[in-house]
């Protein structure tokens, strides 16, 4: 009898969300991993899945896991933190499990594994148990900067990515010294982050935009929107242009 | 006697170096494209076309532009400037006459063509008379953050992208300021990178890295590294962490 050699997680990035926007080397993981996981909403295909789709092996496994909250809690409320902690730490139990039973297992991460990837909750849990391989991936920002038609930055600009959950104070602040900004998360925050723009002084270079690259894509200047309420996973773009030094 | 239609210029991302990074639409586009055009430095394949051209179609014509000058001139200079200048405007005649000709052409650019692309030259000086569609590809930050096995971002995190060409004191500034950051054209910026990163008492975090996801990749702690000269595309990490709350 021979000990089991155990399973490989591939943290599979999945980029921005047209599915032609996925990398050789993502295609080439999903077509051999034994088992294919992934997150998603209750009831619903999950948008992760719907990328990766095409490229999943017929005889894979898929394992899918469903959170128990969205938005329905606070996030900042502990009931939340504890909840999606339980959820985290049962997923990554689930894909020890078969990494110890040998199998191979493809996560699925829309975008970049490691910039603001959800699949850190899985990664910080299992890498100092299991082998775990990444394969980098598009980031939403970059599809959404290319669906605008709008290069983010120009030669010695400096960029500043910012969560929209930041107050206001802070997010004017870090407007005021960055040449580019992306705006990530606006969702509820739409509202706090207008009127940061506005402090900044820069709110008519704003573009907003949902869901790039995907279909319903819709890239609109920010002092044009008058949407009330629009999704968490959408972004603001202040392009760059002061490193545009070659005319 | 019918008008010529005119071709489309594609701005294709070839992400960080590993071939197997290209996208499937990258691919596509390479196989497609009757001119693949790129930028190399004087003698070389160039390091573009060395990523690409598994997918370049034989029958494709090339058109390499070769830098007239890199190093040799301080880029400060209004000579290099000029000189530079000049090469950009031959380089999109040349493209805009394939273009005029009806010919798609493919134009090579390694990372994202929006992200701090030289391709910029290029898509300012003909947007307004042929149609460019743009190809987004992993950025070269993310293949080094990859290679490190360093996650940049959880959470809340502010990231800060910062080309090591400005002064030591805007560099220590935002990088006090900043949850994670990328430094971004290392090479004669070493040293003032290294002051400021102390200066912001952050020296001991910061991960260099040269040559990400490719052959002779290298992934140094900062603190560690005792060359004299590296490569001006090197990169230096300075991953984030504090957004990670659920633990």
């Amino acid at each position: 009898m021979t000990a089991n050699k155990s399973g490989t997680l591939y943290g599979v990035g999945l980029g921005p969300g047209d599915p032609e926007l996925l990398t050789l080397k993502a295609a080439r993981i999903l077509q051999n991993a034994s088992v294919v996981a992934h997150f998603r909403k209750k009831g619903r295909p999950g948008h992760a899945w719907t990328i990766a789709m095409a490229h999943v092996n017929a005889r894979a496994t898929e394992a899918a896991f469903e959170y128990p909250v969205t938005t329905e809690i606070d996030f900042r409320d502990d009931a939340y933190v504890d909840a999606i902690r339980a959820f985290y730490c049962e997923s990554a139990k689930t894909i020890m499990q078969h990494l110890a039973d040998g199998s191979d297992v493809a996560l699925l991460c829309e975008g970049d594994p490691f910039f603001y990837g959800s699949f850190l909750h899985m990664y910080d849990r299992i890498r100092e148990t299991y082998p775990i391989r990444v394969i980098p991936g598009i980031t939403g920002m970059s599809g959404c900067w290319t669906a605008a038609a709008a290069p983010i930055t120009y030669g010695d600009d400096v960029l500043t990515v910012l969560p929209g959950t930041l107050d206001r104070t802070a997010l004017a602040t870090h407007l005021k010294n960055a040449d580019a900004a992306v705006i990530m998360k606006v969702g509820q925050n739409l509202n706090k982050i207008r009127l940061a723009l506005t402090d900044a002084g820069r709110v008519t270079d704003a573009i907003y935009v949902e869901r790039g690259t995907m279909q319903g894509e819709r890239v609109v200047p920010l002092a044009k929107l008058d949407d009330c309420a629009v999704p968490y996973f959408s972004i603001i773009l202040l392009p760059g242009g002061r490193g545009r030094r070659i005319a």
